[in-house]
This record gives structure tokens, sequence and C-alpha cells, in this order.
């Protein structure tokens, strides 16, 4: 994970604008959808919804300034919540968290830049959604990230189920493009490793792919490939939401839905490396548990 | 925290018994609540609930019998969710965690019994409570235990407010009873110190009182003082939630409530050591995470 200096502005420059680029053609298709929905609709919301982007400034451990990003957030009658986060921070790292970054132990500068997203639908039919991608520079650099969806009712969480499949096709066909050959197979079995709940033993859904220190040492093509995924989401995730927003649902079904997020929340709290890192790193509340499902049970 | 081997047995007797005579005294007062209430009810919830119970057995890391514990839960009309357990379960530490418990770094053999107790009322104006006190043998033997509250509404959330100013009155007074002079204020401060949502600089509640490792080396003024704390949490909390629970609410005070509750969910998720102790270590999943708040909302 070694880098050309001389390149790696340009580098950070390309990323950080894709990131920006990618979460306005995303955040465009999902009004879209919302604009174009028939219904059915909950009570609770009926109109169609916009995204609120509100920026957010970092300052370094030092004081100094630190980055930032924006938080775009949408709560509409499709998505009962949705975030799409983008942010570019750098700094030095706290001596506490050196040893855990690679390429960090030495020299505590570090650079990262990346998006963020969570969506959860209205309707119990259509899945949750997650996708990250980012773009890490310390003394080394690398790109890391991925995608991966939760259907709701445990009648689709099975890979083979149709929007599972449709889902995992596009991520395939991400990492045929500019990605070495079976990075599909090993980031598939990276995410099913990543997002599965210890405590339960059971996965958290139905997969996708998850990716880490990712650095073939053609800089140009990890990048590429980093764009390849975000734009396989860009095309995926809509047609499926499109394919079951006008599914009637039941109450049970809803019940079944707000209590399936419940163990979104436990892996997030319990286990997400990135949630956990940021809330103990004195990172941006309101952005990281902007993940949160807006409604949650227990029963 | 050394004993007299030739006592501890009539001690963890002694123990044992009282915590399942404080759930039956518990159990049959919240009972009484949801026969006696008058309302307004929830339209979810129109009949008075009952305490169903299910045991369950825990094996220990060798295979052997390693204890167990009998889990009371109730869904009612005043209680939306309320557990109340006892355990007393016994072993071999396992060696990740002979390091983390006084007395067991070279004999890993435990002896644990408690009572775990948290309520989640209906109604917006009632606080959620929690209570635990327990009895911990290895080479070393001590207490453990608090009981806090949380109120729901913001109005409410202050330590001078009347129904906490009532809980810590209660509170106060176990501890003048059979523990050493200045342990309530010593109590009080380790309780607001320990339910502190660090990522948030914010409490969870108003508090209480939180004590460990006690041990006065008079094991039946310990065992008193830890009854005294159990009993007065049945004094408090019942009076609490009858000011509270014929008094109407609205919609906003409802997702306020909801909204709070997240916050319980994030500190038990993120910080609670017993929660996170019980699920690294295999405990009880259905048990430990029956805490949870039954609705709850990030919005």
């Amino acid at each position: 994970m070694t880098y050309d200096p001389a390149t790696i502005q340009a580098l950070k420059k390309d990323a950080s604008e894709w990131f920006s680029t990618l979460r306005d053609n995303i955040c465009a298709a999902f009004e879209k959808l919302e604009a174009e929905a028939q219904g059915p609709f909950f009570k609770e919301a009926d109109e169609g919804g916009h995204f609120e982007r509100k920026p957010w400034t970092r300052l370094d451990a030092d004081g100094n300034p630190g980055g930032g990003g924006v938080m775009s957030m949408m709560r509409g009658r499709v998505f009962e919540k949705v975030g799409v986060h983008i942010s570019t921070v750098h700094g030095v790292l706290a001596p506490d968290f050196r040893s855990q970054i690679d390429g960090a132990e030495h020299d505590p500068h570090f650079w990262a830049a990346g998006i963020s997203l969570i969506a959860h639908p209205w309707n119990p039919h259509a899945p949750t959604a997650h996708m990250n991608t980012r773009f890490i520079v310390t003394t080394q650099a690398w790109f890391g990230g991925g995608a991966d969806l939760t259907p709701m009712l445990a009648s689709k969480r099975d890979k083979t189920e149709s929007d599972s499949a449709f889902f995992h096709d596009a991520m395939r066909k991400a990492c045929s493009m500019h990605a070495p050959a079976g990075s599909y197979e090993k980031f598939n079995d990276w995410c099913d490793e990543y997002f599965y709940l210890n405590h339960r033993k059971e996965p958290r859904g139905t997969g996708g792919i998850f990716y880490d220190r990712h650095w073939t040492g053609n800089p140009q093509q990890d990048l590429a490939f980093t764009k390849d995924v975000g734009n396989a989401f860009l095309e995926a995730y809509p047609e499926i939401m499109r394919r079951n927003i006008s599914k009637e649902w039941t109450e049970a079904e809803r019940v079944e839905q707000e209590t399936q997020r419940g163990r979104y929340v436990e892996f997030n709290l319990l286990q997400d490396r990135g949630t956990l890192f940021g809330l103990k790193t004195g990172g941006n509340i309101e952005s990281i548990l902007s993940s949160m499902p807006p409604r949650v049970r227990w029963p």
C-alpha cells in the first residue's frame, strides 16, 4: 500500500470529487423515486421527499481545522429515513489510534474521504441498503468499502431471492471490470463474515461485497473499481426499490420489519468498526448515528 | 474482599433466596398496578398484564451444568415491557476473562447470583427504571448493584424534580441503615459517572445509586444493605408509577419518550458492562436483550 507522493494529490482530488458526484447522482435517483411513486403510502407520509443538506466542519485533536463533510438526509414517502453523507477529513491521529491504522505507527498524519449511505424504506417489502466507499492516506494508501442488502422480511432473507440475486449480479459485474480476478468471490465472503451478528449467530442480511486495504499498485484502476461499486449500487438499488414500493403490506409485516431493524441497531452499536471508531474518536455524532433506523421494536 | 469459607455457603443460600423473594414481591407489586390502574390506556393495550416466567439453564464452558435462572416478563397496560430476572450461575471462567474478574486470576472458579430489572412504562410521564443487585464469589466475594431512574420527558430529567427526588430519598434511606457512613453520596456519584453517555456527553437519566466490590468485612451487614436497596426500590418505584399513570399524554410526548429510549439502547449496547460481558461470554441472549425498550425511535 505504498504510493508515489507525486501522484497522490491528484488521486485525493479525483476521489473526493467522485464521492461528491456519486452523492449527487444517488440523491437525484432517490428523489425521482419519491416523485414517481404511486403508493400505497403510510398515513404518516404522503408527500414526496427531498434531501436536506447540512455541512459540518471538523476540528482536529490539536484544534486546527480538520476538514468536514456534508450530510444529506431525506424523510419521504418511499424512504422513511435515508442518509447519504460525504466527508473529507485530515489531521493527526490521537496516540491511542496510531497503532490501529496501517501506516500511522510512526507518522500520525492521515487524510480520508468517503461516501456513506444507509436507506430505511417505509415498505416492509423493500430491503434496507448500506453502501460506503472511502479512500484513506497515511504513509500508506488504500481504498475500502462495499455495499450490502438487508431484506426485512424473513421470506426474503436469502441470497437467491430475486432482489438479493439482482443486487449480487450488479456487484459481481462491478468486480469484473477493474478489480483483480476472483474479487467478487473474495469480497462477497468478506461481506458475509463482516456483517454477521456474533451474539445472535445470524447474518445481518443477504450480503453484497466488502473490501478493505485495497491497493493493487495501480491507483487509477483501484479508483475505477471504487467508482464501479458506487455505480453498481446506483443501478441496482433504485431498481429493487421500484420493484417493491407498490406492494401492499400487512401490519404484521410492518412489525416484522421494525423488529428486524433492531438487529441493524445491534450490529451498528456492538460491532460496526466505523461506527465504534467514529464514536470513540469524537466524530460527528449526528452524522454517525443518522444511520439508525427511524422506528424500531424489541417486542 | 477475602472471606471465611465456613460461612460463605450459608451466605450464598441466603442471597440466592433473597433475590427470589424480592422478585416475587416486585412482580406482585407491578401486577397490582396493572390490575388497579384506571387509565388512560393506549389503544394497543387495555388488559391488565401478568408476568410470564421462563426458566433457563446454563452450560458451563466445559459442558457441565452451570446453573441458570428464571426470566419474568410482563407486557401489560401500565408496563409496555418489563423484565424481572433472577439467576444463580457457577462454573469456571474462560481464560480470556480471568484477569478481568477480581480473585479469578489464579483460580477460575466463580459463583454469582443476582436480580436484574428494567421497566418500560407505556405512559411517557412515567420514568423508566433499572435495578440490579448481585452477589459474586471467586477467591474473593463481594456485593454489587444499584437502582436508577430515567425520566423520559426533558421537563422531568432533573434530580430535583419530584419523582427523582422521591427516588433519591428512598436510596438515601437504604444507604443509611446498613452501609458505611457517606455511602449514599459515594454511590450516587458512582451512578452518575457510570450511567453517562460518553459519545453524547449527557447523563442517561437522573441517577440513583451504583456500587460494586462492596465488602465491609461484615457479610451479614453487606447482604442486609443489598436487601435494603431492593426494598427501597420496591417502595419507591411503584409509588412513582402510581403518581404518573393516570396522566394524559400527547402524541409529541410519546415521540419524545420513544426517542429518549434510543439513548437507553445506545447506553446498553455501547457501554453497559453487564450487557457487553454477557453477550461476549455466550450469556442468555434472550434474557440479556429483554431489557431493550419495546418501541424506539431515531427520528
